[in-house]
């Protein structure tokens, strides 16, 4: 059976959705990043890195959201959760699984975790302020040229849906406003009202 | 016939390197990142992002590294460049990919273009004076406890090799000393005098 390893309110939300939506037997392993628990031995020996989320499975154990979103998606086939015999449709999923990873969450980890890049409480500061801004421009982006609707990709939902999701959820939990992306704005009243999604946030609370 | 929009000196090297390894042929497109090319309506047309790489296929247009690099293995089996039967060991490889993207370049990044995430001169001194500390974390923690080697995943040469190549030869044209992660470094070397990346190291000079 899975383990995952998550911490409520991060990313691990979107490969839990996605366990949910599979229905395929799992345990909830809570991190407790608050305490630290994430830095202790025990934990960097599951994730070295020292983040969630983690999968632990009969093979191993994995990390990275993108990585583990495909994976399950392959491991599942019956899901239909990714376009798996279509090479340009799953790369085109991989990419914009790849800019919410490596675009979107790291202009929004410039909110909280600025500590990550610069030491100093000035430079800490001045990357909050900009990082609102960063996070808007990331879903202008998405919302005019990524998102095909009414799922991420187009007619089928993927697991780009779920994580999609989680990152919007991040956009309305700081305050921020979706009225300027009306496409991703509907996408996320949807996914709200998804069995597999409330689930998921109901057991993370 | 593929076309890589590139710029020299970018993260597109991998990319570039995978097309070489294949010996399928595509057009190099150069993108003048110094003049702003990648900023004008011709480009963002090609990609919205206004970064590089984008990889022009018959049926449209990809970006965002991981993608490309497993749309690349995918589309060319007989290339052997990813564990395409074993969802497990590819997991794993989209992994490292994904920790490249979203936290090595990352890290790399603030080093030169601090400007993304803050406005004031101030702060981005900060960033470029935090960064160098950061790649090299990523380092000890790739040599430590993701590098298999002899290739990055093992006994297989994969499009994570390219990758990891592409962004150790920034840490050393930074002037990083690679004689801490000495797996890395030998990874290095060997990496320098394929011929695929001497081609195409050769080919953006």
């Amino acid at each position: 059976m899975f383990k995952l390893f998550y911490a409520p309110g991060s990313c691990a939300l979107a490969t839990h959705i996605v366990l949910e939506e599979i229905g395929t037997p799992y345990e909830l392993m809570r991190v407790d990043l608050a305490g630290g628990e994430q830095r202790k031995p025990e934990y960097l020996a599951i994730n070295p890195k020292g983040r969630v989320p983690a999968l632990a499975t009969e093979q191993g154990i994995l990390n990275e959201t993108p990585a583990l979103l495909v994976f399950l998606a392959q491991r599942f086939p019956h899901a239909k959760l990714a376009p798996l015999d279509d090479l340009f449709a799953l790369a085109r999923l991989q990419a914009f699984n790849s800019y919410l990873c490596s675009t979107v969450h790291v202009a929004r980890a410039h909110l909280r975790r600025g500590a990550r890049w610069a030491d100093d409480e000035a430079a800490i500061a001045a990357m909050k302020r900009k990082a609102p801004q960063n996070v808007l421009d990331c879903f202008a982006l998405m919302e005019a040229s990524m998102f095909v609707g009414p799922w991420v990709m187009g007619e089928s939902y993927s697991v780009a849906d779920p994580y999609l999701f989680t990152i919007t959820r991040w956009l309305v939990l700081d305050g921020g406003n979706l009225s300027a992306f009306p496409a991703i704005q509907n996408h996320f009243e949807r996914m709200s009202q998804r069995p597999a999604v409330t689930r998921a946030i109901e057991q993370e609370s």
